[in-house]
């Protein structure tokens, strides 16, 4: 389906608000900062308003954000649809009962946690992060949504990295992802 | 002025979402966890509602958000109100050019970054955090606010711990705060 021209102008509106930096955090990564999209208010709204349309007409209890940047996008998308909004945060931050999920980075490990004091069995969750890459965050935030008895409607990213093969990483979970802006180059 | 009953069934439906955690962190200390008002759909709106209609009529350009939880209630409400929003964030997570601010906590010390790329001069600027204990995160923020040229419009938080002294260090700075909810002990 093609785009019609006001939502390309968008689209292309929300892209030239991210930067790009080159060799950052190192040698041979650029670097894709959604923060001067974050600072636009019309590139934010845009952005914001793309995934609240996406997801206005789904049947789902909870936005889910990854710390940080996906607490940004996820907190306004969660409020702009009524819902409530899960931090899924990095490890140490979370007063428990927590599930946790420690996952490989190209340099080391990180660990996502999420609260569980309640009971989430039944609870469909839209996870929402800045950039998806190579998928081993969202992969470890949505096997933690599983984990505690959700459902993953989605995951939802501004970014993708088309080529670091993210999107099939989660596929192969039998997690579907939806991406505003895809890069083709890493 | 007395608050209307409307006002003080929605703040007492916020507070009760607040989960006290008792020495967490550490022995002594009582966490006031606001995940669990986050994740409730109502009163997630009720809070951010608050302080939208606080500043729906006050003159000011950008939400400034306190990496990681003010994040997640300052990009709610930069987006009710059709503002951006400006992320303040911990050491080495943003690319620069950054200003810094270093300040002390209870043990050792932390550190406050913003982007500082493109010129804030003029800037007025509500800053976002979720709680205010002694002052010493909020203070760090506001400094690197007015440190790129903009003006504190004002400190909002949900949660003041109001024996903790923090206004009083924020006001001795010449800044104004706002809280949401006030704790009496600590």
């Amino acid at each position: 389906m093609e785009k019609s021209k006001k939502t390309q102008a968008a689209l292309d509106h929300i892209k030239s608000k991210i930067r790009e930096i080159k060799d950052w955090p190192k040698t041979g990564v650029t670097f894709r900062d959604v923060c001067p999209l974050f600072e636009d208010p019309k590139a934010f709204h845009e952005a914001v308003d793309f995934l609240r349309d996406r997801y206005s007409s789904v049947q789902f209890d909870i936005v889910a954000g990854v710390e940080a940047r996906g607490f940004v996008i996820g907190s306004a998308l969660a409020y702009s649809l009524g819902k409530g909004f899960l931090p899924l945060r990095k490890e140490g931050k979370l007063p428990g009962p927590n599930l946790s999920k420690t996952y490989e980075l190209e340099y080391g490990s990180s660990t996502l946690e999420v609260q569980n004091f309640s009971s989430r069995k039944g609870l469909r969750v839209v996870v929402v992060d800045d950039l998806l890459a190579k998928g081993g965050t969202l992969e470890a935030a949505c096997f933690l949504i599983e984990s505690c008895g959700g459902t993953v409607v989605e995951a939802s990213v501004l970014v993708e990295l088309s080529t670091l093969g993210g999107r099939e990483v989660l596929k192969g979970r039998g997690w579907k992802t939806f991406s505003l802006l895809q890069y083709d180059e890493d």
